[in-house]
């Protein structure tokens, strides 16, 4: 039998190619595996959750990330692509799991803790935050998903996640398999500035940038600090351009003629960013070409959405069938 | 315009004679209104929250309190009346609430300090637990509800509705107008024990209960206990029957007689009982002929709860349609 698989992402913007090379990847190769039926939803309440005072953007963004993810080629044919608002079942099964879930275990949480000390332009000591692993598991769960890939830092959620189903069955029958984690691979895929690419960091190149923005950013990009002039001999292992080539670039004799050149300081930057150019050009036509046509016709993409929520609520609401009969609610007429 | 009224009850089991002369006569009232529109809900998730580990009775429960509904004379053509689980928005519009109510309106609410304390058998230290006054505020808001009849016990929790109504709006703008007690009358009706009549104490004379059975609880209920003989004068005023008396009989040259003969000592107590017992037949016949047709019928039944969850879903998808927008998710398609 095809296991499930759920990921999700909260809305917050326009993706970038951090999110591409890491995250999307690892979901376009479980979408073409068929082992796995894979459910991706844009998780907008755990947005609202964090963001609840600023809320009017989740909109805009959770289309912007729709079009980033069907430009990468996530394929609504394969894969049940949805906004998780649009599937209420996502609220009724968090409900139900918090009706089980000791206070400890989310007072406990080292994230939340974390979070809560950290974050200190707003406040997060609401109901709904405390409850965050509450509703991660529900997204899950819902799916009776099998497998989650995760990054490792995510680890500590998909414990509480597994402790909540085993919870649950205990109470009401063998409803939930424990999911495990898909530990997967995060190529480094360094910013402008050289630090991880993060839109907080304000040193993304996005996926819907126009190849003129992508090449200001390229253009302008930190290399070696010790390439002062172009004769001065520097070092790739040294340079956030190189980790870009070895995400982007296939040409691997092309790349030890630059890593050669760059180390000889027969090369310029210039050149070697040059050469990168060409091949995020070309891995990313293809990209910016399906963004723009979805981007075009609002239709289509309204057919996105309603398409993946009736299919991601096909599975959602024979889940709530299990646990509201589980429970021993009276059943739904 | 009309006023949208919300009311709740936990499906506990067969309701007694203290829920009919209080709440149920209460809510009949507002019923036969024209000035409001009434919501009145069985609150099963609320049952779940306080006894997640023993479910099962939840369903059977909740058709007792339906046929008690019924029997009594709510109306399914004037009233909506339904299970909150079978209109999922209740969920919805809880997590939506949860996200904007600091934890410190929870932890501080003094029903839940006392229940915590008090609630020995059970471990009530749940994330769901903790969040009952934003389920509740869901349940209330759900309808817009402009009035809530409620006991004077539970004030407080519509004081944290209010306050959770009136946070929401600031966010999101002018949703929620903020519900307005309407503090309703309870007479006393003590059990056949002479505490206050609680199925919890086994002390109930059910709505359920047949004529026999009636008549047994009441022929064997404790009386002013100065009357050890039929010639001992007594004292209506410290009778419990003498409370049942004041609910169920509207003879009043009766009662005159019969208080006369109490104090003089010139009747004795079964000869009060009987005299009882014909008002609470001629009350309650026509309620137990409503509630054998329920019982009988399944389907009328069934088309009850349908017809009520449709009928309560029209409101609530109105008001989880200005919920979404105002927050500002991608609405649904
Ligand atoms: S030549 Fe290329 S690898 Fe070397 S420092 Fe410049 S950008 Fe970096
Ligand atoms: S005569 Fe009636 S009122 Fe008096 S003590 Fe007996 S039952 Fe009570």
């Amino acid at each position: 039998m095809e296991k499930r698989v759920f990921s999700g992402m909260r809305p917050t913007g326009k993706l970038h190619l951090g999110h591409m090379a890491g995250a999307l990847t690892n979901w376009m190769k479980l979408q073409e595996d068929s082992a796995y039926s894979c459910f991706y939803g844009i998780v907008d309440w755990h947005a609202m959750m964090s963001d609840y005072a600023n809320s009017s953007i989740i909109s805009q963004n959770c289309k912007e990330v729709m079009l980033d993810w069907l430009a990468v080629g996530l394929d609504p044919e394969r894969s049940t692509i949805f906004i998780q608002s649009h599937v209420p079942e996502h609220s009724e099964l968090s409900l139900a799991l918090g009706m089980i879930t000791p206070l400890g275990w989310l007072q406990r949480n080292p994230t939340y803790k974390e979070q809560i000390l950290n974050i200190q332009n707003k406040d997060l000591s609401n109901f709904g935050f405390l409850g965050y692993p509450v509703l991660m598991a529900a997204d899950i769960l819902l799916y009776r998903s099998n497998v989650v890939p995760v990054g490792e830092d995510q680890s500590a959620h998909l414990e509480i996640t597994r402790e909540i189903a085993r919870r649950f069955n205990h109470f009401y029958g063998d409803i939930f398999p424990e999911p495990d984690t898909l530990l997967t691979p995060t190529p480094k895929v360094p910013g402008t500035d050289g630090r991880k690419m993060s839109k907080s960091y304000g040193n993304s190149i996005n996926i819907a940038d126009s190849e003129k923005e992508m090449w200001d950013k390229l253009r302008t990009m930190v290399t070696d600090p010790a390439r002062q002039r172009k004769t001065d001999p520097g070092d790739p292992a040294k340079c956030p351009v190189w980790d870009i080539h070895k995400v982007f670039n296939d040409d691997h004799e092309e790349m030890e003629e630059l890593k050669a050149g760059c180390l000889a300081g027969s090369i310029g930057c210039v050149q070697c960013k040059k050469a990168l150019k060409e091949h995020v050009v070309a891995t990313m036509s293809p990209v910016w070409e399906r963004r723009a046509r979805y981007e075009a016709e609002e239709d289509t993409l309204e057919d996105v959405l309603r398409e993946g929520a009736k299919k991601a609520r096909v599975v959602a609401r024979e889940t709530m069938d299990m646990v509201l009969s589980g429970i021993g609610f009276v059943p739904r007429l």
